[in-house]
């Protein structure tokens, strides 16, 4: 049985749902003041470190908000799915995949040194910096702003509007991070990268200063849980073999190195970015218990106050509970 | 649509399905040279290198037998994932998670560096040798005898018959097995243990020892599949937290250092033994086209010919073809 | 002009150095609080941390001995270098280098990581565990007493006594270090071991326990001082090419990962052992100034309170002072 | 007695000597041919593979030009030595000491890997690529030109003219280098640097095209050899403290991961270069038999044809012969 169905009446309702996240958003809001903010691109420490927002968006329609729903905030390593969707959708599958593996490293996201120690052909993943500033390298244009064309795209189609660039964070993104450009000149050196190296960073960090809310997040999951369809337009949005691809790798590689942990608690598919966003997606799933609100639903979370992991630390628990309650795990 | 379905008339019987599966393990049986089978213990050296056998076992009560299904063949890390179940059923889930990390690696099976390295509070997860001997140290009992009775009475109820132990590859794995004497010691300069070393080392060669059949790991394999319960005695053999965790980790490190290729290509939680035995657990799962025949199956593969990561070389093959046409990734 | 001499007047006689030594190993028995004795060995956890001892020999005859030399004291690691010396003049030198490499390692002593990372063919140097170990195996003999009987009678001749066994610490040492019995069985299982693995560990412990006092180090380190030829007698103990091998091995690798650190500040061939002995040596040197007293001279130590890499820290503060004041640096 | 020294009549001149060494360049000479000359930075690779050279210069006057001799080189590496000298001499070899550790690493030369597997505090040493670029940026000034004014200055007082820089190579290396400058970003996010990381990287790229032939590397290392004192001046060039640090680094670190079997089989303090140089320095010794022609003398060794760690293959295998026959170690 279900857990927690025990808590369930019959007549479970939207509006119920709304209340019972609501009360648990308030509940682990308690919580960030455990964990903070990213510090190392100077204007995220400008983040509010209480903030928490999640948005659950189901294949039925169902729409709760709860929390900082409104505060919007740089999409950040997130766009690393994106980006190797779009890639996917260029190159092909097979093209991608001869050029980043798809391995979980046990390393930190920024780590350079497995890169060495192992004297790998190609990076880890396409979630760690040196896989994703690679992806970046193989996707089409001679410019960043070409290069991302279609991976806004595609975030117009399945937002409903094109989300803006955050400069400020763009700016600061580049001239700070003095570890991505060692990643990229690594990279350039081991004979990696498909792109000038300017263009390939570039393109990196303005596809890290996106910017969205919790209810963006939340439709790009409910769509990646459709196997890339949007469930409202019935349109094949993402090709159904990447979509599932991508799943597969959030799922391995999606929480750094706490992906693991993440996978055994909770057990759905997610990508965080240290901006303190979260992406989940929940598959249709037979269950025991019919929860059609639910099924198939997209998730996005907003905490920007992060664990030692880099993940928002009451996200992740707010996350856990919910899919511990409503049997979210897709194991 | 589900891929593959095209071939499909709308009368897919379980005949049909068994033909199927007899073309595609002749097919795939060619490709067992371009493996070698183990020779890390000289007993295991003896093993036929085109052996191949399928079962797959619905829990509607389908059942495929195909290839060499009735060769025996030592469990071997497949067994990791019992002793990982019955010390969860032991000593509870947070006991362990406390002794044994869940986090996949990026290094081989057998490595000890990543313990020095990282200087770690614990093992990366039960399924590498160093997590799955603290298992082993974990489990209740004075003997090796005594803690291995649970494992063999879980199995006794999920099989139907208590297996038995070859005591020829007992006794070679316990003479020649030094890098695991290397760890153990490690592990107890370290502290990790929680039983006297040789008796801890015991249990682990004696619980990789156990003979099993394809039909064997299938039953296991669907028991896991239905949350822990046999769906023909609807006993619950495994709780559901537990069966659930073990799925979780066999998806993200149940293939060595080949997890993560394992879940983007194939995307059913499973584990490998070096004997060539497969299990793979394919959970139940909302599909556009019903394919009840399969929904919640288990699946045993044998193929004692090796890839370069110690799995199944011609086995992994053949569970990706299925797994594609069949849709049974989880994703 | 040598640094100090400007405190020596003309008249610098064996007692003024003996005034001198004296004065400098009370200033520096009050740094002893700053370490701490080793742990690792249940009995060597006995010593006394304030012990402070040197003895200083001349090949000219010259003896000083100052603080606590009459304390005997196991030799430990520094027992390295005498089975590096007897299984180079069992084997030659060749034969031996084939088989250990002699790299610095940039690790610490007991590590067993850098064997797997570098995937190496040799361990690192005689002087690590790893590389002392596999000298063990190599060394003549069937029994860990035949093993270790030329050492003895290297020990004997250049003593003029045979040392005794310190047999408490030989089974502390055997019942309790189970890092080395890792790195024995990770040893055993690539293939460099040219013993039994049991022979092999007990002669290494049983090396280690070797009892001796300041003034036999400083004997030891007087032969080595003038390659491998006692100045008393003119007998030839140590072949030349091996005697000026294994002070090339003490200056790069002989005080664990502070080797690099002990050649830039104090500049003479060493060895340490984790009781606190260190054993160094000062070939003869052409010096602006005469110093005849100290010419080619050997130096004993023993101070069992450690520094974190486990070098006696009040011993090389000592030497430090007493190699910069006497200009004893071979560089 | 001296190996080798049977070889010699007691009328051992200097034409005897060069003819000796004429011999013997021939000799190794036609071993050019088993190694490679440099790849990684384009127009090293035009060097010509056949070319061997050497000049011998005695604190005494001897000089012995033997082979290509006439060829001028770039620095390269051997510029490590210069440069952490003249920071020693500026700030003060404590300050120096603070920001670059002395010890060896078992790692190749341009490794990031251990700066992020240890979490140093500091690079390893100043020999390798992280921890010179690190000195360059402590050295005064603040253009690339400025901060190399100094070493311009000492090199002139000690080869008797301001010895050019190659532009065509300090353009290759500045464009070509991407590992250095993945190092370099590496070093500015991890706080090392104390210069703007281009003038920096300028720095080092410059201090490594600077143009010598073999006799202004055995001038060189006589000067060293002598403690910093040019022994024809009789002038401190570098500070006597400085100079023997020098050389300690030189002997544990100098000959990148080959640096324990240098100091093994040749036993003195050197410099290699990716060029092809090395600069080798033998300190004044005692020996049973007197040498006076070589006492205190450095050696300039040049050939382009370079073995797997980077060292002169030639170069080494000319100096280990040299070294044994003329008991040049200083052990």
């Amino acid at each position: 049985m279900v857990q927690g169905a025990a808590n369930w009446n019959t007549e479970i309702t939207e509006d119920w749902l709304q209340n019972y996240v609501d009360d648990w958003v308030s509940f682990y809001r308690k919580q960030t003041s455990e964990g903070e903010v990213a510090s190392y691109i100077p204007i995220l420490k400008e983040a509010n470190q209480d903030h928490l927002g999640i948005t659950i968006l189901g294949n039925n329609g169902m729409t709760i908000n709860s929390g900082d729903v409104d505060v919007p905030f740089t999409i950040q390593s997130i766009s690393k799915v994106l980006s190797f969707i779009v890639g996917c959708m260029e190159r092909g599958v097979s093209y991608m995949l001869d050029r980043v593996d798809v391995e979980p490293t046990g390393e930190a996201f920024n780590s350079i040194m497995h890169l060495e120690m192992r004297q790998l052909k190609k990076p880890f993943n396409p979630f760690i910096n040196a896989g994703a500033i690679t992806v970046c390298s193989i996707l089409d244009g001679k410019t960043s702003d070409e290069k991302l064309e279609p991976l806004f795209e595609l975030l117009e189609k399945m937002l409903g509007y094109r989300p803006a660039l955050n400069v400020d964070v763009y700016e600061s993104e580049r001239d700070s991070s003095m570890r991505n450009r060692a990643i990229g000149y690594y990279l350039l050196e081991t004979g990696y990268l498909e792109s000038d190296l300017n263009i390939t960073l570039e393109t990196y960090f303005k596809q890290c200063s996106i910017e969205v809310t919790v209810e963006d997040l939340a439709k790009i999951g409910m769509i990646l849980a459709n196997d890339g369809e949007d469930p409202n337009s019935r349109d094949e949005l993402i090709p159904r073999q990447v979509a599932r691809l991508a799943k597969a790798l959030m799922l391995t590689c999606g929480m750094y190195d706490a992906s693991g942990k993440f996978a055994a608690y909770v057990g759905v598919p997610a990508k965080s970015g240290v901006s303190g966003g979260i992406i989940a997606v929940s598959p249709p799933r037979v269950r025991e218990e019919e929860l059609p609100f639910i099924d198939g639903c997209g998730i996005g979370v907003f905490g920007p106050a992060l664990d030692d992991k880099g993940n928002s630390i009451a996200g992740i628990k707010l996350l856990r509970h919910i899919a511990k309650q409503w049997d979210l795990s897709i194991f």
